[in-house]
């Protein structure tokens, strides 16, 4: 890769298009820096995306907390790209990192609280801090960015509901981090967007929890769950957009959902 | 063209995107079908756009009159398209029509009322009802779609304002009508769309408001205004999403835009 | 009753809140004139406002037209009232009528659609127009008030739907006009606020539709269908807020409601 | 007071509503529990509570952090009230807490973060959790309540602004918070609302920063700015709804407030 080939940082690599949005940005020229809570997941990701033609790397961060991410982030900053033996810039990043288990509300304790706090809040201002920043240096490319600032959100970021309060209460939360950043560094060139996907998405935990004709169904149905390929395929044009029209918010989901 | 070239319906091309959305359309091997209230209008873009080495149509509607929009669409159902002189799948439409003038609530007269109701309700309904039969006889496209049906808001389609109201009391109902819509027959791989454009649009009527060193930083500066170009690739792209992430909504606006 | 007394128009007095809010207002000092697509209705809840010991007067639209609104008000404001036989000043106003019929989008005609648009748009604007330039006129009380306007919504007002196409787009369009009014006229002292009735309401038309145990569940578990009474009190509320908070909109729906 | 008379718990009484609204309440016969991280603070708005006639008691936490918001509450439920000598039903609860300062994104501290997640969500959670478990203790009263759970919201509520980043992050979190548990505990005779205070509202420190005829104009003119004692109001009349139209959302604003 040339040494001035765009990085491309995503947080959350657990499910289906925290696997698949990488690997559709490395076939499209970004290298890929990989977070995960567990480095081996980051860099067993970062293989593949190596052996199919790209370059990646993956690093581990325990936890989202602010420290965590901060240092993970200067990190990938301080990284020497094996093709150019250089840092290189960067230039998009994706929080996609989630958390939130389902159930009432007297099920919330306050660790699993704290975990969509520091999931969907806590991690993803320290992330946005490290993004802002670093997009800053960055001169403005031809579509008239000095980066894309991607999110990940859910129907739970416009709906708290019954069995999600923990869940909402978060991913409210970061919805509301991607306006105030969307409308205070627009000016600046920096693109930050919020995609909600409102539906399930084909993973290989959904696959297993179907048998028989169902699972192909699953398998095979694109009409009745979200393709990771999809998903990946909207934030590349998020990330593609150029400056006299960008998008800060849109919904993903699939033709049959029900909403 | 090959004779089962889809077309694409285009109401309402007065603006700077109604002329620049079929132009890409055309050029990404859709035939368009455009509507104007001034048949001239529509024949002369038309023109512009044969000449380009696309395959376009003009049609006059004198109104957005319920009957008026139901008798132009079964017009253009039975055209036949000179390259092939037959008729054509219809595969995408875009009520782009607009009205509604700005002023004190006080100012709205019966008629401009009406005339924002019939643009951005009325219309809209009638264009949508032919949509939705034509689509409905389309087979399934390798995209999962019988057909993507796309309506263009604004600012006042989600929020009322001093100054806005006969124009946000029609662009509201537009947008639910597109969100009904969405529910309805999304089940169906009708896909619906609504983009909320948010800031002005590089226009001639625009550059003309504009004299000297503002003229050419409007012209220029994508940062500020929309360029039609890059919103004809935001509709585009929506046109061909797959069926496994589709978006209802979306917002587009000038990197700098204050919101 | 004092010359002074104010009156509260009410358009709209079919369903179960059309009858109880004007009641309600009676009992509280205000006079009570009626509009209805039939005047005989109109008449005959004033005659048992007037037996319970309120005025009230009914005045017949034979439909929500601009036109038809404008003369049917300009009528109210020369109407002299018995007790005082005078005209008297137009404090509150409320626009409670609805049309819209459930379906698929597919069974909306053009009347249906116009109905729904005539009752919950264009009417309202007439009807909002006469409110305004009447309260215009009036001094502020001692609520810090010319006049409160109010618009009573639905579900529908906030959310597109199967089967609700026709509907929403009216309620849409009428909830951005009370927005739209509410941001120009504040500042005039006119308060302008919008409901949204979330549930089923206690009717007549509502009891026949249940026999046996489930009528008696009906008409005495108030914690699954709104009553009446209960929704004018949140009216009377709206009217009596003082200059220094005002609410524009709020949501009223059943202890047990889903949503 | 009677050994029956219900309890109001108020966490965060450092601005002016904070301290008019339990004084209301206290007046129309509820027993006042007010928690301030300074005890102080606390005992001494108690004080003032009771001598003018009505009955309170100040309790301190130190933060707002789940585990101190979870003991206050278990002291104020232990709490033997002086005019019965014996413990009294909590049947309103309003989290007022509040923190979060105004600045560019790029401002925020992981401590500032900390702190307006804390004040707006964390100890929110654990507050609901501690009047969830209570009231659902509680028969149902005459209005069909088991106990009323207030939170005050503000514009940055519903929207992310330049310079709210961490601000609106917890006010987010706190929107969706009471619309899940409205949802989930509507059906147990809970009612759960939800007040956006949009506007400024007279407190001391507001009026010292004006001298002179601004000062005179801030302190006297209610069409500027909200007065405390019309903010709870609303929260009585919230308090006070009957079970058949209950209001989760309002919005409270100065008449001629700009939005």
């Amino acid at each position: 890769m040339a040494s001035t080939s765009p990085v491309f940082i995503v947080a959350g690599i657990g499910n289906g298009s925290g696997r698949l949005i990488p690997r559709l940005f490395a076939k499209h020229g970004y290298r890929v820096a990989l977070i995960a809570r567990h480095a081996d997941q980051a860099k067993k990701l970062a293989d593949e995306i190596n052996k199919a033609g790209g370059e990646a790397a993956g690093f581990g961060s325990n936890d989202y907390a602010y420290k965590s991410i901060i240092a993970v982030w200067d990190e990938i900053k301080a990284f020497k790209w094996p093709s150019s033996q250089q840092t290189a810039p960067i230039r998009a990043a994706l929080w996609n990192a989630s958390n939130g288990g389902f159930g009432s509300f007297l099920d919330v304790t306050e660790e699993s609280l704290q975990q969509s706090i520091e999931a969907n809040v806590t991690g993803a201002f320290a992330f946005s801090r490290q993004a802002i920043l670093t997009f800053r240096e960055n001169d403005v490319d031809e579509r008239g960015k000095r980066g894309t600032l991607l999110f990940t959100g859910a129907t739970a970021s416009i709906r708290g509901n019954v069995f999600t309060s923990a869940f909402a209460a978060g991913k409210f939360g970061l919805r509301s981090l991607s306006q105030s950043l969307s409308k205070e560094f627009g000016k600046e060139n920096i693109h930050v967007a919020h995609a909600i996907i409102d539906g399930g998405i084909l993973t290989d935990r959904g696959r297993e929890r179907h048998t028989g004709d169902a699972r192909k169904e699953y398998e095979e149905n694109n009409d009745i769950r979200l393709d990771p390929d999809s998903i990946a395929s909207s934030y590349l044009y998020l990330a593609n957009q150029d400056r006299s029209a960008w998008t800060w918010e849109l919904d993903l989901r699939p033709a049959h959902e029900k909403w």
